[in-house]
């Protein structure tokens, strides 16, 4: 029934497209128009290069406001033998940019000149003296912008391809052109498919999917140079579906078949482009991505464009991009950007691209080009990357991303400590200014983060547990870390885990917030879960935090302290990796309970019982404590608008905030 | 009568800005504006941060097409010991993206399910089987996206500040928006001033200045966030210009007037900011742009806005921008991007900054930041930065620069090979493609930028002359350099020199062009200029070549020969650095003539007189003939379009392009 999907590499799927586009004559700049030359003009692409239709400055023109003269006549004026030249016959005032009359060479400046009334003497009258002194020669053409010294006539102003910027615009126009000549804009239509999508503002049920592939396929359209269309929503029936793609292929260059390019059931996007024309490709060796189509199809109906009429009609490419938003947004990039680009006339984008340490291992399945994304931060000399979520459903990755990295077909992952290329999302500026934090997750550093964008630095953070946090100051991966680590014997928050684990590294330990720890529940607590006992009940299901993470210390230790086995509670190897995660695990009803801070509880509407107080400190090695890069992180921690902020959350206290708790 | 300008250090005029800025309160976003979440907002800023309004996915849902099973209803299931489960209350199927019914827990992907019909047997129906037959168990929560798995309702999606991209778009709308709070533009009304100006179009007469500064500036304001009104040309006139200015402070936010920011008899400039509201600053200590006024205008007029009534009403700032065009495109980077930053609530640009050396020499007079534009090209592992025209009238010197490098006051120069930081233009990308060609000017190259541009290289080329080329390759500080040094004992061109200057490097010899040499006349030949022995005439005024451009070593030694003193010579000392320039200058009257190539005379209409026929070659060192840069160089020597687009302007042969001549 179905076509099943065969991925194939890349370069052949990309090479496949060319070729089929090359013999339909799409592989070229699609069409030209010409566009008054207004501010409008900037970021489109010259379809052919301008020549200079005149010559910048079209005249000899003054340089300085003075006094024009033949170079000739000054000769031999000297301190002690000043010449004195006429007003009208010998020289004459011109201001800055005025034209040199016939004959004249050169212009003395202003402030160089001796101006003289009728009698001949000194005056203080600038603008019209009857007479001149000066007490130097000059050289013919001294002050002067001679005639083509910016640009001559006929000389190449700028290339075709050139993207047009600013003072682009202001070399076409001195250099007498009033329009330019550039590439039309590219038509997307962008066809959302899928009966279980529905619209933003839609309330939802269980099932339904918000639909913004589409958003974002559009915006990428716009910003690479195109002209997106959206079109609403269609049902996964195939018929309503080749009605929607011909319909869209009467006025397009490029159709963009949302989801349904898998293989399943309901997947018809491969048969469309088979009734409608011809399916190129059905699945690439990309991850994430992989179940991209690549075709093209007849452009049919009433509405072919003049150019077509007696003439075979141009076929229209169509990519099936699926439908998981980090394979469509990467589907964009790899496959349209590209063809925007030549059918533009520009190059493709090219990210820059900088080699940066990998802060974990990474794996791959070795068959597909694995495009990794990684938050990428510069900790002392090195830049660093670290993984962010793989799942192809995750576009908080894209949007926390700082970079790509990829792993090629053939390469099985790499290890935390190698190195690789990163391609760049943003500019090096930014990442100077990113303080990167790994440690313990916390709810405040949302706020702290927002905090710190108003004074120029950018915090990334990575929820790795106060451990993780600890290993990675060692490691000298991190600026700081979040920690909340007890230890059992003192009753003492982190010291002698930093003795143990940062020997050799000087820390500087930084009160930041006093939290209440207590068990999250559904509103009412339907189970009756009150204390850690009540985890043991046959009946709870409860949901851990991941090992390494202070609460998770936090609630061995208690465990142990009242004799309570681990094995006895259900869920215990369950685990999730932020406060966030365990509250959302419980509010959804996958488990019953779980130990984490109330912001956490009320930020999904749970219960609460509060079971212990703890400190969470921000740990920093005293080289970034006392780094330039820092200093708004301490003024936001003295910042009584942001305590304030901290402790409208509740179960919070800042009592200790921005202190000095420790040096080690 | 005029304000005197008084020059004062950047930081202290930006300082003195926004303190004043901050006093009127307008320091700060000037406003925010709700805007549907679509496509038109990318390159918005927000003005607050968006918490997710729902978690992403809102429920649990299926990862893969299967079926949907408990977990514990599969315990013990192993290849030997299958379980069956029933469609309907133990299993049913689910598409990638379904949700997860009430009590269960994982899916099994399709391809891991043997469907059975009714009897119990195996049946290939994918969809709708009877039961299905698994032969392995599933751990909990196995191939299911949980309920904020991507995003969790109140947790932190985008800080405020954040310039808006196509995936954050996707990012707000997975968490529950419809719209985003963005800052509302920035109105900037731009004033152009001077009775010399003309708009683009008009017929040009000596004097007449084609006003497009008011372009730049509108375009400037528009790609940094900006909304930009451009006013028509106001004469310099004190009452016209204050009239119009007051116009524009109505329902603006910023005022740009340009022109007449100096302190000539007709700069008007501070005189109207001191009429309407405050002088701040007139004169800052920059190069090119040092003429700049900033100050603060009383809004008046009954057009206030509403907000206004009753209270004092805002100022509005100006700034008084220098005429050149250079000047105000850096004024505009200067003072008016980090201004529109700031009302938008985003970080201010910041160029990626790189270390390069310079290729020659730069001087400053010391009192100045100096901003000198400079050409960056790669040449094997060392990034180099060649000076571009200073002239702050040279518009083309801002399209041509790939870098500013910023020569702080109190220094005086920089010599050539110092590093110096270079804020790049362009990215690494671009100058990894670029080919650095110095060396011999040649009409044909502007030609071979254009073909090459076509093939993904960006030709910079600097034309110092044949000998300068030479001296560059030996320091590897080009790719490649064009020459045509006439050795006069061999007749042959270049080898001997190349011996000479270029020892100890492997250089190929590839022939480019032949091509005429003579005297260029202006039409008629007023002066009967016919051969060189004419240059001597008392009536005849020459104009050369630089010294080192194989032109100028071609005439020294047909004189030499022919026994004629270049002090018989009127002119012999102006000197040009491009055919196009002599062709310039005989064309305006400023010479009657100068030796050089067919090209530049048909170029600019002049009569020509052919004297010599020579050999101009490229020149390339064998690490860079035999680099992947050059390959489609070598293309473009080889492609028959290339030759006859040559071959279509005068005075060319190509008969030996492409051929390697010599390798040494």
């Amino acid at each position: 029934m179905s076509v099943y999907l065969h991925d194939i590499p890349l370069p052949e799927a990309k090479a496949r497209l060319q070729s089929a586009l090359k013999q339909a004559d799409l592989w070229r700049v699609l069409g030209t128009e010409t566009i008054p030359l207004d501010e409008n003009a900037i970021g489109r692409v010259l379809t052919e290069p301008v020549w200079a239709k005149i010559s910048s400055p079209h005249y000899h023109a003054s340089a300085m406001d003075g006094f024009v003269v033949r170079a000739e006549d000054t000769l031999g004026a000297q301190p002690s033998n000043p010449v004195t030249l006429r007003v009208g016959p010998d020289t004459c005032y011109l201001d800055t940019g005025d034209a040199l009359p016939e004959g004249f060479d050169a212009v003395i400046p202003i402030e160089n000149v001796e101006s003289l009334d009728e009698r001949g003497e000194s005056t203080p009258a600038i603008r019209r003296p009857a007479s001149i002194r000066i007490r130097a020669a000059v050289t013919p053409w001294s002050h002067v912008r001679l005639l083509g010294e910016d640009i001559v006539q006929t000389q190449l102003v700028l290339p075709a391809g050139q993207v047009l910027r600013p003072v682009d615009l202001g070399a076409v126009a001195a250099s007498g052109h009033q329009s330019v000549k550039v590439a039309r804009k590219p038509r997307v239509a962008i066809l959302p498919t899928g009966t279980e999508l529905v619209p933003l503002g839609s309330d939802l049920k269980a099932g339904d999917i918000l639909e913004y592939n589409s958003l974002v396929l559009a915006a990428q359209v716009k910003a690479w140079g195109g002209a997106p269309t959206r079109f609403s929503i269609t049902p996964d029936n195939f018929d309503a579906i080749c009605a929607r793609v011909a319909e869209a292929a009467r006025e397009h260059d490029l159709i963009l078949l949302n989801a349904g390019s898998s293989a399943g059931a309901e997947d018809f996007s491969a048969q469309v482009v088979e009734k409608l024309g011809t399916l190129l490709v059905h699945g690439v060796a990309v991850r994430p991505g992989h179940p991209v189509i690549l075709g093209l199809i007849r452009r049919g109906g009433s509405h072919a464009a003049p150019s077509d009429v007696g003439t075979r009609p141009t076929p229209i490419p169509i990519v099936g991009v699926p439908g998981y938003p980090v394979s469509a947004a990467l589907t964009g990039e790899i496959f349209v950007e590209p063809l925007i680009a030549k059918w533009t006339g520009r190059q493709p984008q090219e990210l820059p691209v900088e080699q940066a340490y990998l802060t974990r291992k990474i794996t791959s399945p070795g068959g597909d080009d694995d495009y990794v994304r990684v938050a990428v931060g510069k900790v002392g000399d090195k830049l660093l990357a670290a993984p962010l979520a793989r799942g192809a459903g995750v576009i908080s990755s894209l949007v926390r991303a700082d970079g790509l990295v990829l792993l090629p077909r053939g390469v099985q992952g790499a290890e935390a400590g190698d190195a690789v290329d990163v391609r760049l999302y943003r500019s090096r500026a930014e990442l100077d200014r990113t303080i990167f934090c790994i440690g313990s997750h916390d709810m405040t550093l949302d706020l702290l983060a927002q905090f710190l964008s108003a004074r120029n630095r950018r915090l990334a953070s990575a929820n790795v547990g106060s451990q993780g946090g600890l290993i990675a100051l060692k490691r000298g991966e991190a600026h700081l870390a979040g920690s909340h680590l007890l230890d059992p014997e003192t009753g003492e928050y982190n010291l002698s885990y930093i003795r143990q684990y940062l020997s050799g590294v000087s820390v500087k330990v930084y009160g930041f917030v006093g939290r209440e720890q207590g068990l999250m529940v559904r509103r009412g607590n339907p189970k009756g879960v009150k204390s850690l006992r009540d985890l043991s009940k046959p009946e709870v299901h409860f949901v851990n935090r991941q090992r390494g993470a202070g609460t998770r210390v936090l609630l061995d230790y208690q465990l142990s302290k009242m004799g309570i086995p681990v094995e006895s509670i259900q869920g215990y190897n369950q685990e999730e990796y932020t406060h966030l995660g365990v509250a959302a695990a419980v509010a959804s009803g996958r488990a019953d309970c779980g130990l984490g801070i109330p912001a956490a509880a009320q930020s999904l509407n749970l219960d609460f019982t509060p079971l212990f107080q703890e400190t969470y400190q921000l740990l920093i090695p005293k080289i970034f404590a006392e780094s330039d890069l820092l200093i708004p992180l301490f003024e936001v921690l003295d910042d009584r608008e942001f305590q304030q902020a901290v402790v409208n959350m509740p179960g919070y206290d800042v009592s200790q905030m921005g202190r000095l708790m420790a040096e080690l």
